[in-house]
């Protein structure tokens, strides 16, 4: 692993995931740009001090030279968005999948070396849209793929969050300082943090890519360097039209990623912070909840559900999805053998290039005076 | 009242409306451009003959030369769009009040007429924008003039409806034939008809005026012949951005009229479809949700609930709250003495050309490449 | 209507219903035991002075008194409890139809003679049991009949309140007083007031019968005369169990009255709070949310609603069913025809009279040490 | 572990929860009462062959003989009821500490046996009544013990499934055979399996204990041996007044645990399936709702929630927190320190003494004809 030390966020949450199901250990880590806190770090989390490394250089270096079966299979990249290019190249260089946080990288450059690499090496490379993980965000993506709400007309994707009402990087909140910091974050705040997940989910659930966008961007908080809120308008490339917004400035607002698709026959409402239904709502018959576990459901959604319907599952196991499927696809490689259909789906860089070409062009629509900004 | 008869939706809405709280009797009326059946409808409806007549024209010369206390007190006009401007004319000319369904007439000259029109002759005129009339709508409204939000920032008014997601105007159904009728609707559909409802709600809550839109409007149906879908970006005069979707073909969708607004302390949100909840999310403190008739309201909202917490009141009664409020003016105006100012609140001719106007811009905006359109 | 003067709260209630649907108008009323609160209720209610009672006694006398055509033709009766029978009695043996509130009267002698004096004159009387008024609680109705749920087994229904959770009828306030008053509101408080709505609920939508039951009957208040809240265990006569809780002590709770109905097929819920939707649960397929004026109703359902799905219809709606189907049944006997089916649908004497039973072996079984005593 | 074999569910439940910190490593395993079975589980579970064993006392005996610090530390039994006895007595008197599934063991006798044995060794002792594991579960346990609803008046505590609805356990279906068969389950079907749970959250949450009961048991499946429906009046030590109803005989029912408890200032709503939110219901003010992770917490809350609020935590996390504490407390006494306040909270072999307890009067009440049986 690189980040994730003391008083960072999304480590603890990658460990968490990759821990769950028993698939993954975490035999290393360069936990931090503080060597002293790397080994702090290493140490709260049971690891032997000669595998805990200061810098990322060190531990790919180090690792590459240990005997095969004992060296660390992939490596995990959780650190703010400036940092990501570095292990990520480095690993893939070295032979190492990886798997990284979102978004990609810091720029489009970056993002294009990163997807030239991987398919180059054809090492595998999961980028952790997390959302995709949901068994009912599985479920939604078969149904509009088996054409069950007929053609798709309208999406409306949103992604409210409070947490940057206040001017809270003025404070010394790490996890705000870096968000909002261009020189950290890249040319998007809110849109970049949170916008690309939605467009991901967009995009997943309805398989459709977005061909053109007008973009209305806002930094609400005084002194803000980056956008906090971002209103934009899509067009489909099947034709469908479109609302994504995405905000850091809801005063109130938890995590409220949410999603509407309608298509000619009906339309599917899911809600994150309710992660377990899915509003199936018809044209001409009564309304339908789906729910984790429960009847009525394509394999997709079965497959990544781990307990009966009734025992909620969460973020954590959402985020788990991607480990796990990443982890069963990296074992059926280093087996020589297939591995079932439904399980060939986390994330790719592919993802995270297109992510950062709709950051790249939300941020052009919302500058300019043009109407209409393809992607 | 003018239209109504036997086959028409919002006659008998308005009709349940205005008798439910005593204040108002059903004397005369006009229901149909046929003279026959508003000669069935007003019997259906328990009239005497002599009082059920054949147009609104001689509805309103024959009932002005009736002696005072015996003549109707104010007209209510419940036609499609086309057939508004022609008896609130004529009503006013005559002396007579009016009441007229929304969108205030057919197109903006007629609207400038009217507006004159209500101006020189000082007779009271109410716009049937309903949704204003639910208490929790009043509440937030109080809540947002009170500054318990602080600063408003973000303003999220969608209206999705599935009804039209078909072309059910080839069928004969007559509520979408009309609807989506150039000649009888205006120059939008779903704009017009739900669109000017989303409007009117941003505004009544929030006391700011919409300065600039940015709209993709279109026409998912093959064959229609106005819009039936429309996304449109905000400007608030306070700098507020906001995001308005209207929309009839989310197949599934009821009646989903629903608004939030953010400012800088906390955040609101309102369902017209479950109408006695109001959800006040609070930047540093847990979410409440009030209630219709419960407590922690404002004067505003509870003297427009009938009936202790958790009696449910709906539509009909919103509806009724348009037309008690406005009884009570016109009966106090009639006895020469004020009435309480929680009273004073119906939408006017001055809402309905705010709405006529809106939909003019929206329409230009969604037919041309400029950004920004100003309102 | 006798009753509901000024600050009275179920006759307003009763007016509203009864002009919602313009099948009823209000011509007389002797609305206070005081003979000068009455005149003045009279005159805020429009009534001509001379149609203005002051005793019921009156009323009756100078209404039989009219002409056929002039007179009232039924009245209604919205006092406390101990004031049902006496008005009821004499509209009986005077040939007008009634409708009363619940419950029916006092005590069960009062109960049987107004069940024998229906039955010996013909005469028509509603009982305003008006949650079964719901389109939703049709429905649910209609599926247990119609065998979607298969054979019912468990009944769980409930009636929270929490508006007496302090001594309020020690503060002079009217609704509170006389209904802990056991000279007034009879040998139950909570479980006459609002445990015989949810039982004549329960019995209404399954169709099925209390055979037994076994209650634990509390007074939570001190000082307080009468049950506040109540337990208790059910045995239906298909061999169903059920539980029925009522309170009026439950601390923040509005008027939660709700039900669950469990069949070998599936289950069904409703929230009075939430009316217009009907969620079913199937024992091998998705849930569904049926919904007042939706898709897949049973034309009891779709009867009883007025408004296109999505425009909510409450408690007052619900309330002025009861007396359109009066309404209804009344003009189709005076004019000699026959009512549709769906409209031969209110609570009657007869409810009115299993509700005093179930209500007197309610307080039996509270006191007694049996474990279950037969209704 | 002993248990949690392929093909089972609960042991893999333990495994994920006991995973998920990091602070626990499973190192070895009797998976099986067959040996194969056993060994290929271990082996799913990447476990080396020769800590797979054939049964529990190989185990426990051969554990016993490795080295401090290689050998386990504690013994996790997820086997079903008639099987958790024998385990954790050896593992007791061999000086492991014990986590085990609930109920605690077959009968009353076993159930006395172990208490004793916990109480003579002073070894740790967890039972996984994993519901007391939620964050909102702890709010709501210290909102009633810090006073802020006043004296709690009535507890209404549910827990219907619908997954017994059919003869399931005639289908070869494990799960099922085993909780209706008297040999493995013990005396209790539905009560002993869920109905235990709800006890328990109810004397978690109010800390009060209950004194009297009276249940209604019945078996609505044709030809099955235990209960699968119960129906449960309580009396509370402090006077409260409760109802606890479970079974498995809600059709469509999924795993709806849920409370309510009403004090003089308010009441508390939770619901398993939507474990993220805590309604609170004022008598005087708004109601409010709670969040994992949110604002208005108490420390015992927010020392159980993992993630921000908004990012749901599920079941595995509430079941996670049971080992966590656990293993907290573990750590602690191997380190010879004091472990916090907040985490000195997991249900113990009490709790499991008095599940059994519950279970016993609840069967004996069901089959008797006094109304009270003293609990």
């Amino acid at each position: 692993m690189v980040g994730g030390g003391r008083g960072a966020f999304i480590g603890a949450v990658h460990r968490m995931a990759a821990a769950l199901d028993g698939q993954i250990e975490l035999v290393c880590g360069a936990f931090s740009s503080s060597a002293e806190k790397s080994k702090l770090s290493g140490a709260d989390l049971f690891l032997p001090p000669e595998r805990v490394y200061g810098t990322y250089g060190e531990m790919i270096e180090k690792e590459k030279a240990l005997p095969e079966g004992e060296r660390m299979d992939f490596v995990s990249i959780v650190t703010p968005n400036h940092l990501h290019f570095g292990p990520a190249k480095m690993a893939l260089e070295n032979g190492f999948h990886v798997v990284c946080d979102k978004p990609l990288c810091f720029d489009m450059k970056e993002a294009k070396t990163l997807q030239k690499l991987v398919g180059k090496t054809g090492l595998l490379f999961a980028l952790t849209h997390n959302y995709t993980g949901y068994p009912m965000v599985k479920q939604a993506r078969a149904m509009v793929k088996n054409g069950d709400l007929g053609e798709v007309r309208k999406v409306v994707v949103e992604y409210p969050q409070g947490w940057l009402s206040t001017k809270l990087e003025g404070t010394g909140q790490k996890q705000a300082a870096w968000r909002t910091d261009p020189k950290r974050s890249g040319i998007a705040g809110a849109m970049g943090d949170i916008g690309t997940h939605a467009e991901n989910l967009a995009e997943y659930i309805t398989g459709l890519q977005i061909t053109e966008l007008c973009a209305d961007i806002s930094t609400m908080v005084d002194g803000r360097q980056l956008d906090d809120d971002g209103n934009v308008l899509l067009h489909f490339d099947n034709g469908a039209r479109g609302i994504l917004h995405a905000s850091q400035i809801c005063a109130g607002e938890e995590n409220d990623l949410n999603i509407r698709i309608y298509g000619t026959r009906g339309g599917l409402q899911w809600f994150q912070m309710a992660p377990n239904s899915l509003y199936v709502k018809w044209l001409d018959k009564p309304q339908q909840i789906l729910r984790t576990g429960g009847s009525g459901l394509y394999p997709e959604a079965e497959a990544h559900a781990r307990i009966p319907a009734g025992h909620p599952e969460g973020y954590l196991e959402a985020f788990a999805n991607i480990y796990r499927n990443f982890a069963y696809c990296l074992q059926a490689r280093m087996a020589g053998r297939e591995v079932e259909e439904v399980y060939k789906d986390f994330p790719t860089v592919e993802d995270g290039l297109r992510g950062m070409h709709f950051v790249e062009r939300v941020i052009k629509s919302g500058k300019g005076k043009a109407k209409w900004v393809k992607v």
